[in-house]
């Protein structure tokens, strides 16, 4: 559902030759009786269907798996309308990400409250089994994805100060979707590099929120997005207060051995940090790092591509989970460089 | 051979999730003694293989097909040195593309010219018999894949003047390989748009040759490259003068004819004309056209990525064919938009 | 007039520091009672002016000179209000630059059809002397002020074929104007290329009108323009069948003598070709060519800032020369590389 | 001397029509003997001079002042065969940014330790006064420009925490000189993000020292450096601990008294964020600012064009200071946008 978004596209992209994926029902609300090509030729000759109005209704039943990447609201007007019937989904919105308390406060009334609390967010890296036997996952917001798996180690093992850590993000264009708006009109955009939303984003209190969870502590950022002239990628560069003496030879040590048997992220050598354009197009999470003795304090590097491990290409790692595959079926092409 | 330039890479991002083919054996000349990952961190994962020099004699027994991506010269060296032996080769250079008189014009002696002559032009949608059937394989150059692609329904049906068909060709930087120069120095690329090797580029004899040989007729053309601000993309603009009034949906029907059954040009509809973005990652090419009603000649636009389809994708194709395999294994994956 | 565009806004960048101008009234219907800093920010600190809506009536009567910066047809109704009165006019749009026939078959209806023969085409390199009396100047679509002044002398000197000349234009993504729409959108057009309007653009019968009047000989083209992922800059590259056998150096001579004098016309020396990349935020038009000595025919490239030559620094000049002023007058700064 | 890089070349966009400026003598190592417009064609036709060779014996005696666009070392060496004569210097390299024990430690052996406290550090902002005065003046590096105006007026009213400020930039590749390299090649640049020298590049030292003059503590700061795929701009995003509770609008009217009558430094409204492409081409440094009402931190954002306020046009500055003229001459031009 949203099939014409990029979000949308690029699941498509994934899915149309997933080899246990066949796709039987699109919904675009601007594009309904389009067909899909009209919308996003680059997919042209891959599958003709028509796109159809966003109606839970008319979802037909022999439907095992729904992925909605809709604008917040809308997607728990559906999620709440599919709920009750036999089929799993992966919402790609923000609606079932934050308890009920913080979601009211960042995004307003909540459409159906009492949901939430199936839902399961989907970050494997943290959540395996629990996806594993979800109904309803919450796909992850692509700031997120970034800021949590860079940090869950250091938290995990109580080695920063788990409160004013600095997460200052960068974030390609097409992490603002696909509606035209001045702010996203090519030469405003082109040639030009701004923060926006600083301390305000709604991708704040999900990271505290995770981090939170999964760290036992209560977990707060100071967290500033910027907006780079590029299409893809997400480089999160985040200031964490070390508790001890270390250095980046250990804490190397500890991120390899805490992603171990990760197939979907790596650890940059020493003296090497990650670029977004290496994993473009791909489903990777690349950290790198460096301690600064003089201080006790660590920068920690982390870039994923939004649109993949930011938002599609977990989704259909979230899929292979719920359905019981192979995590990796479907998701392991190269990135794409350049 | 030649890994770890763009081709090089780009060709590995195929194979290694190619279902048919195991990568035993890598070179690159400057880089040898080096793991892959360093000198193409994207792939960081995927292969755990050190890049050898560039030593013919040093290439496993056991190894069915060996591709070329070297500067011209370089590879007729070496494809002389293993045709003897029980490989099929794939040259993604110069070497073997042209006739011995044009490419010593061109390109000036040529080292074994004996075997230009076993060489098969790889352009499956015109030679697709003879690749199947080849030791030898040149791989086509990327300005002469994507218009050779434009021209051939019309060259070959007689519809067109076959002298002075004018070509204008906008490439990304992709194309110039990945060795620095001022001139592809990022900030002397980028918000800037230039020609070069204005009627003198190596790629008009090619296109020239090829098209000559496919139609029966002396075909000549006017080549006009252009280095555009991207890093992947060739669109070919082609002006012709048509031998009879046509209309754009005639001309359409004759281009969708001729390229029934070909799984990898798509021909845009009527009023849409293809964009590079549309292709990119994939092995299509797009092809959208018009006619102008009032002087009998039309325009014909011709997108591909230079990578894929104008090199690697179209490498991996050929190698399908030359193997005895489905045509499409391995290159199936949509393009990636944005 | 439309002050809040891109035309408008580079318009204001040069007119702000222009040692002869004071910029005292200017309107933006869109954004009618904001500060110009809130539109445009960049200009923060230069002028405190409000914005004011759209209103002939409103324009003070101690204005020497008013610029329309307009989508055509607005355009021509407010030249049509201030034309009784004391002021000169540069219209930036379309509404004036063609004849009453050709305007209506391309545009439609003309709203005021009795001022069309009083607009003089301002293009200095060609109608100098009628620009330094007209009160009323239609300043030249950024497309055709590229192609003119590549063509020019090879028409005026009767050099080439006046029939079936190609123009393939490029340009970058500002000369569509500030209204987000999905087509320009940042990640629709970044990293790709594509051909628009092909041989159906506006500016085709306005490039055949102005050389054919020029020439005195019935001059037509094939036009194809491109749009590039750049903010800035329209290369055009030019295909012409010369009439004589020549050489590269001696159209080369041929140009540098016919724009000696010019300030703003740079000739490229031979071997070299322009890039838009060196007239950007200038003035200049930077022009080079190659003679293919096989088969009589030239390529000429001509390169402009679309903003600038093609729009804003035009219609500065043309004031410089209706007032009376040094033409070079606020236009002397180089270009900005990179 | 250095007219062939970035900066030399944009010093010349601005001297070459200073109002009270002549260029007479040109200097480029690697090009002596060509015309300046065969390395940088965009000025061409602005000034008919020879590069020469480095050598300070040959510049002649009616030269009022000097500018060194050098790597360091080299341009030490040219100052202390210039210092004796009667020549002003702006160096815009690093040899005499830093005090002697700062030097050596960052950049190894100092080629003219005796000349390094005649230098004055060239930021009018904070050090006007001896920069009148000065002989040789050390223009300020790109990244210490935007960071010590974004951080003095809080330093100045020890407003925040003097240690652990964390400073993290983002540059366009013009930073990075013109020299080719694979790091700058366009296709590893275009659509990626990295970091790099995390915590160890030469500029974090001439952050400190400069701001623990000015401000008469200690400064530390944690500098992570960034490259953006773009041309222009450095944008610092500052993370400081507040030493009393205070508003954003009590912040930024700081800031506005503090630069009150500052040409170069414009403040921007509260809400709004500044953007690189806003300054693009100009001599300004735009600041806006947020404090966190939570934790008593604030994020202040800095944004300059590096090539202009970040080396050239701050040299221009210093000169006009140095030469006693208005400090604005030259400088007037706005912004180019897009």
């Amino acid at each position: 559902m949203g099939a014409s978004g990029y979000t949308g596209s690029e699941l498509l992209r994934f899915l149309l030759v997933h080899p246990k994926v066949q796709v039987t029902h699109l919904t675009a609300e601007k594009h309904a009786g389009k067909a899909l090509s009209d919308v996003v030729p680059h997919l042209s000759g891959y599958l003709d269907l028509k796109l159809q109005p966003l109606d839970p209704e008319s979802v037909p039943d022999n439907i095992d798996i729904v992925f909605a990447a809709l604008p917040h609201g809308a997607s728990a007007k559906i999620v709440s309308a599919l709920y009750g019937r036999d089929i799993k989904i992966i919402d790609l919105g923000a609606d079932f990400r934050l308890s009920r308390g913080r979601y009211e406060k960042w995004y307003g009334e909540h459409p159906c409250p009492e949901l939430i609390k199936e839902a399961v967010y989907g970050i494997p890296e943290l959540r395996r089994d629990e996806i594993k036997g979800a109904k309803l996952v919450a796909n992850p917001g692509c700031y997120p994805e970034s800021s949590i798996l860079g940090l869950a180690p250091l938290l995990k093992n109580g080695l920063i100060e788990s409160h004013n850590i600095i997460i200052d993000s960068k974030s390609g264009v097409t992490g603002a979707g696909r509606s035209p708006s001045l702010d996203y009109h090519f030469c405003e955009v082109n040639e030009g590099l701004r923060a926006y939303k600083i301390g305000e984003h709604r991708h704040m209190p999900e990271i505290e929120e995770v981090l939170s969870d999964y760290s036992g502590r209560e977990v707060n950022v100071m967290f500033t997005p910027h907006l780079i002239p590029m299409d893809r990628g997400i480089l999160s560069t985040i200031y964490v207060r070390l508790t001890k003496k270390t250095t980046t030879t250990e804490l190397l040590n500890i991120y390899t051995e805490h992603y171990a048997g990760e197939k979907f992220v790596r650890i940059s050598p020493e003296g090497v940090y990650p670029s977004t354009s290496h994993v473009r197009g791909s489903n990777f999470c690349d950290i790198g790092m460096r301690v600064n003795p003089d201080n006790n304090t660590a920068v920690i590097v982390s870039v994923i591509d939004n649109l993949v491990k930011g938002a599609s290409g977990q989704a259909v790692q979230n899929m292979n989970l719920m359905m019981g595959w192979d995590e990796t079926e479907g998701l392991t092409g190269p990135p794409v460089f350049p």
